[in-house]
């Protein structure tokens, strides 16, 4: 009998033994994640169905002294929601959307819902949550908070932690806080929900959110450009700003690699310009207003930009579904690169001015380092956000090319570095990037994390080990 | 020779003696507030020149054991910069605007920088820094920052904490973080300067701060409405968010005493309309394109409204100084309701869709406990931030009825606590709500801000007393 029995006992009782794991093939979904890095390890997968018996499973465990890490859709990137050898706590039992309030434009939603469903309930009652990223069909809001997920709407609505009123916590003794609030202002003492948002599990486990909601777009229009470089795509992402203002909701800058990977892979995708180029732009407007015509104003911006040389051909979609079709190459891009080998990838990000020159310095000193490296930048130009992924060279042994991560990461990381940017623009640190931080953070911004973890988790009991190691963790 | 002789001394060596005031009339100005409510009392007023001066200063008083209280504007209206015995640190002297970029739409500006110069450095760029308050004209952004201000345009644009994407902070031991990073998307790690946004310079002393900027308007329609109640405030607000969208930046409620109040007390004011109303709403759309007629919408929404019976009567400004005129009702009403004795005020939130109960309740339960009160509620309708203020009965001493405050309060956070709201909705707590605060909040709250305090001021040498009270303070 494991030393664990009692503990286990005590939470199946309180749970349910349905809802208690340890058969490894039970385990097992829980313990791989997306990426393929890491293996998880847990004596147990605990699945609580309130946050009561969150509540109750982290009290239990911390006064036995034994460690949780929390999980929502397993989707993470950065393996945050990986334990190893800490209980797994998954949160997908909290699935219930509490309250929607088309009037106060907020939504009152339980940590496990997927991020689909959230999207649905606030367009039943004709509203937007815009939280858009690719993994949506399974990842799950509380992990979403947990990691302030950005994703392709950020340019307008801004980044997860800016769309939550409120939250519920289970903090790391097991008491609730109860910051559900569903106000638009609040300066009642320290705003504590921030504490929560993105520190990944590691100062408490997020059980509900109050989420912000948003009128919902009456219309889009939605373009496929060539651009000649970045520099040009940059012009635009001005000019359409300044011609469209808010209704410009997504700006995406491609390179050829990337385009090319997913019309080869992805069935059913097409080809939407006559000619090959070497950088392309996703970008549409969208907007809750008929008052003007979108498809108008953006012909009208992409004349100009083609007139000023910043385009060099341009296609709108005419229809739902040849919208989705220009969508698809670049939400397809993450899975149609895995068909070209390994990939070594940095989820990085810089001022928005300087992302021409980054993506100068950082290609130049990969191919350098690598010349028959085949890279494949995309990503979120209007944020600064580039995920400056790196495709093995054709023939080389996965192994061997994957071996090299540690290499273009000081490459990347320390141009992104010089250049006043961050090594982990939204996929998290988890523990792929702890060492990393570790080795750029400044000391002070080091030192302020841990006096805060060290303040709501001093037993270090919460995901130990991930984000910051503050012990032995 | 005081005790504190050495440490002036080496202060004034440090930062020019020319900036240690000690004499009491170089300090008094910043020493009376402008609610009269407090009046402060400090050893010296210092005016540092710039961070490291801020730094030096910080870390000298923290050696010695002196407690330091930072300074803006002085315009607060809480407390918080009010210091009782503690150094006063001014942060006016850095007023720098550090940089300001267009495509990155930031702007790098010194903590003591006035807010309306802020926004005149972003105008120059053609961009718009859309935080915007009744003291923009002395207030500095440091002090918007560290209250997390709110104003007339968050129903757009957020509160000032959602302005930010990174500080410069002084910390309590005189360390300097620097987080002045202008990344759109940055998760690595915790987010920091969400510890100082807002907690009025209990945790550090924000020195330096990277805005958010956002395109520019390029039309705006301003109408001033009569309503029946507030209820059908609250429908028209529905209405002209679903019409307008994003282009619904200001929606604001007023009740017809603080109307009258303004017209007959504020020179050049103008009567908007032909009759008398008991509720009056000012709403203002504004965008940066010129692809639709926000005039053409307004009135458009407008007439759909009256025809629902949401609303009674409408002017739409038809020129800048019309909407001007305005604007003078709404944002002259603090002043010119000085000119009606003693106000009892009250800064508070609620669910948007509760503005109307809790308006209902909060004066009922007031006219009950004093029957020739003269209530003046007005505010932010569409942020559910109601500035509940109480306007002392004709003929009744001024001084009698202040006396009457915490009464008040007790009536109304009742309300507003038993209605999920917030007791402190923009203002802030300092020290004319610490109290409250400690009554009102959740003890687990409580108990999580003590930790943050503790554990990045443990020797409680900033701010100390206000927003909570941690050990004597």
């Amino acid at each position: 009998m494991s030393a664990l029995s009692p503990l286990l006992a005590a939470i199946a009782q309180r749970i349910g033994a349905a809802h208690v794991f340890t058969d490894p093939a039970d385990m097992a979904p829980y313990l791989h994640e997306e990426r393929g890095l890491y293996r998880g390890e847990a004596p147990a997968v605990l699945r609580p169905g309130s946050t009561e018996e969150v509540a109750f499973i982290v009290a239990a465990c911390a006064q036995a002294g034994v460690a949780v890490v929390p999980q929502g859709g397993n989707t993470g990137l950065v393996g945050g929601q990986m334990p190893f050898g800490q209980m797994l706590l998954s949160l997908s039992r909290l699935d219930r959307i509490r309250a929607v309030d088309a009037v106060d434009m907020t939504m009152t939603v339980e940590a496990g819902c997927i991020l689909d469903k959230v999207h649905a309930a606030a367009e039943e009652a004709n509203c937007l949550f815009p939280l858009h990223i690719a993994s949506q069909g399974s990842c799950r809001i509380g992990g979403n908070l947990s990691s302030n997920a950005g994703g392709t709407a950020v340019l307008r609505y801004g980044n997860a932690r800016e769309l939550v009123l409120g939250l519920e916590v289970v903090l790391a003794d097991g008491r609730v806080w109860n910051g559900l609030k569903r106000l638009r202002k609040n300066n009642a003492g320290y705003d504590l929900k921030q504490l929560f948002l993105g520190s990944e599990g590691t100062l408490g486990i997020i059980t509900a959110a109050v989420l912000k909601l948003f009128p919902r777009p009456a219309q889009r229009a939605t373009a496929f450009l060539a651009v000649p470089d970045p520099a040009a795509a940059l012009a635009l992402l001005k000019r359409l700003r300044g011609e469209a203002g808010d209704a410009l909701t997504t700006f995406e800058l491609m390179a050829a690699f990337g385009v090319e990977t997913v019309l080869k892979h992805m069935p059913g995708t097409v080809r939407p310009l006559g000619d090959t180029y070497d950088w392309y732009v996703l970008a549409e407007l969208s907007s809750p207003t008929r008052a003007f015509d979108l498809g108008a104003l953006m012909e009208e911006g992409l004349a100009a930009a083609m007139e000023a040389g910043e385009v060099l051909d341009a296609v709108i979609a005419t229809s739902e579904a040849q919208a989705a079709n220009l969508w698809r190459l670049r939400e397809d891009m993450s899975e149609a690169q895995k068909h070209e080998g390994g990939s070594i990838k940095h989820d990085v990000s810089v001022p928005v001015s300087r992302v021409p020159e980054f993506l100068d310095r950082a290609l130049s000193a990969c191919m350098a380092a690598l010349p028959a490296l085949r890279p494949c930048p995309f990503g979120h130009v209007g944020d600064g956000n580039i995920h400056f992924n790196l495709s093995q060279p054709v023939g080389m042994e996965k192994a061997a090319f994957l071996a090299l991560w540690e290499r273009f990461n000081r490459i990347v990381h320390d141009i992104v570095t010089e250049m006043d940017g961050s090594i982990a623009a939204e996929h998290g640190i988890g523990l792929l990037k702890r060492d990393e931080l570790a080795h750029y953070a400044d000391p002070v911004a080091l030192d302020l994390m841990r006096s805060v973890k060290l303040a709501l988790d001093p037993a270090e009991t919460l995901n130990p080990g991930k984000v910051i190691g503050v012990g032995v963790g």
